[in-house]
């Protein structure tokens, strides 16, 4: 039987849950691809953290001991971060060895050009682990809606922030406790700012748009909002009114434009993406043929995301067997603009504090009229020190309508806009 | 611009959609496969009523047509049945066709021996629309869990059933009611047979098992239970007590023995399986390393059927353009005894019907004590005509203990026990 050698770059959750897939999962792996596969060579900073695999894989600090070595044919790229994860990847394609990597950032900042580079060295390069941990839905989406024309991708992809969510739900706890408790269980890192704004979320749905739409938009280039604002009062109003509040992905084709966002989201409590609780994430696919699918599972941790490295080993392994290497991941390109904010159409969830006195109802109601809303849900709360919560589902209005409102509503200097939330049923 | 020219055997709703989807998603397919593809010849059994595409297919009602064209590398199967499916099959595969099919019966009877007539042939043999209609689970399991111990798969495999029990649970209705409304609205057959006993998910569920653990069992060899003797009054029970009733597909490993069950089954409300209604299906693969995932879709339906048939054609015609056909679709294969009926464990739903009068509730808690059962929830509805029902869920219990509980409350001959409903969490 072939034997395959794998060098791996970086070692860490990710790293060691692959190591210990390849030992344990031997049989499988042979049983599937005929071959049998070994780490040989992992690079790291500090071999001296790592002496309990010493004697099963050479470790090294050097790069060189993996760009030089002819035996290892495709190299793990599991450290993180932009930089020197691009500088590594980009040795290791121009040395003709094949890559798959968990790196997020890296890919949906330089995918592209790290693409056109594979494909210039005749290399694979593969990062099905970058989005969802162990959910395998950039194969789904480049393999098996291959011949549909898919409209929307949206999701949680974040499982820090929906793990926060899901307690400040569960538990009535307000935002800085449910991330203390988080940080407490090792759901959330001492620095939680990529999470917690968004960012992360934001990366995962670059590549999630560049799969199902052949196109995407840089960061910057689109709204993401957090859930560092994220208040008590309105998880529990969400939840009053029938919904639970996510913070959701949404990717989605308006007019043949291309639309993207990142932002707290209500979700009707039937909806598939209500019940994804904790650190789990879901992404939800709608194809024009096949209509609404979703892919649910853990969106992190070592050994679920090692599960979509190793799935993505096995089919580079089955194309060095085949001698098919260096086509393209993702072959859909499709150039789209972004869409304008007067066509993208929502529902959204209105929280306002305005003083309860008469009057006020009106200048609100005078305000939704000048911004084309109106409401389907209201809620008024027993005014605190004069100040009254009034919390509102409305019907479908545009992103320019929404700014309208808003507008309207901070020129009658009384009423306070907390938040505006999309909705979804 | 290369042109692969498709044959097709049937032009029901799955054929209609395939012809749909192949003309009006044409760029796509060119974008993702570099190829273009048309329907040339079409088999069915009466030209005269496909007269709305004879100006763009060949209609024949002669499988010769197909088999003697040179140009026809590629055959869609979607006219269904065992036979003559079969022989259809065969043909094409000895006359060097690649062949794709949506036919669980079929594969779930002679999958093995169509399997190896392909490999004979150096053929392609796809069926990803042959389990769970448009959601791609069978390409899933093979390929993005091809290093992972997958431990269970269970799920919703059968939309008229599913359709059926979420009118049940919501409307209240009875099983005929629920069943003529089905029917009404085209999502039950006029003969649902397949449908309601549980055949239909049976034979997804042997071909789900053959992927997930490279073994399976023939039908007849494991209990299929439908769900044409449920009853209303359980489906509202299962609410009050806080679960959803399933008709829930379950293969899993037991001490590395392999067991496979179909039957209605209680889901806890906060379950990923839960939410899922009306036609929908959803599968959730359990692997040792990834956890927990779902997978959800239209589990029917002529158009995300029609999206996994693409999802076939596209890959069959990757491999013809890299040359690398013959290949088997499942390549993991494994030996596996049957689970012995002691060594399953699961907590039930027991529904009771007793005399309302001092002694029997003794009885029943004898017989569960002979039975080493537990309750962790009881309810007594109240007596009409001197007969109470009576409602538990038990803590867990294996096959043989419930089968013994059973026996001792026959043995009562004053406790009826209406049903036994597996009840997972």
């Amino acid at each position: 039987m072939t034997t395959i050698k794998l060098g791996m770059v970086g070692l860490g959750t990710v790293g060691q849950g692959v190591l210990k897939m390849v030992q344990q999962h031997a049989d499988k792996i042979s049983a599937v691809t005929g071959c049998q596969v070994v780490v040989k060579t992992v690079m790291v900073r500090h071999p001296e953290r790592h002496q309990d695999v010493a004697g099963v894989v050479h470790l090294t600090t050097e790069l060189a001991d993996i760009l030089a070595d002819p035996e290892i044919q495709l190299v793990v790229e599991v450290m993180g971060g932009i930089h020197p994860a691009k500088e590594v990847i980009e040795q290791l394609l121009r040395a003709k060895k094949h890559v798959v990597s968990a790196n997020k950032d890296l890919i949906a900042t330089y995918g592209r050009e790290l693409n056109q580079l594979a494909q210039e060295n005749h290399c694979d390069l593969r990062y099905e682990a970058s989005v969802a941990g162990g959910i395998p839905i950039l194969r789904a989406i480049a393999d098996s809606f291959a011949a549909d024309q898919i409209t929307a991708v949206k999701g949680i992809v974040n499982g820090t922030t929906n793990y926060i969510l899901t307690q400040m739900g569960q538990q009535h706890w307000s935002y800085e406790d449910a991330l203390k408790q988080a940080q407490r269980l090792g759901f959330a890192e001492a620095d939680p700012t990529n999470d917690v704004t968004g960012k992360d979320a934001a990366y995962k749905m670059i590549i999630l748009s560049q799969f199902s739409f052949g196109s995407s938009l840089p960061l910057g280039a689109f709204a993401v909002t957090g859930i560092d604002q994220v208040a008590a009062a309105d998880v529990a109003q969400a939840a009053n009114f029938g919904y639970v509040l996510k913070l959701i992905g949404d990717a989605r084709l308006v007019d043949d434009r291309l639309f993207i966002e990142v932002a707290p989201t209500l979700v009707e409590q039937g909806h598939p993406l209500a019940t994804v609780n904790n650190e789990n994430n879901a992404v939800m696919v709608t194809g024009q043929a096949v209509g609404d699918t979703l892919f649910y599972g853990p969106g992190a941790g070592g050994l679920p995301t090692a599960t979509s490295v190793l799935s993505d080993i096995t089919t580079v392994i089955k194309n060095l067997v085949l001698k098919t290497t260096g086509n393209r991941f993702n072959r859909y390109r499709k150039a789209l603009a972004p869409a304008s904010p007067a066509t993208v159409a929502d529902r959204y969830y209105l929280s306002l504090t305005m003083p309860d006195r008469p009057g006020e109802m009106m200048k609100l109601t005078a305000a939704m009229a000048k911004g084309g809303a109106s409401f389907s849900q209201i809620v008024q709360q027993a005014a605190v020190g004069g100040q009254a919560r009034v919390m509102i589902i409305t019907h479908q209005m545009s992103k320019a309508q929404l700014a309208t409102l808003a507008a309207e509503l901070a020129a009658t200097e009384t009423i306070r806009l907390n938040c505006a939330y999309k909705v979804i049923e």
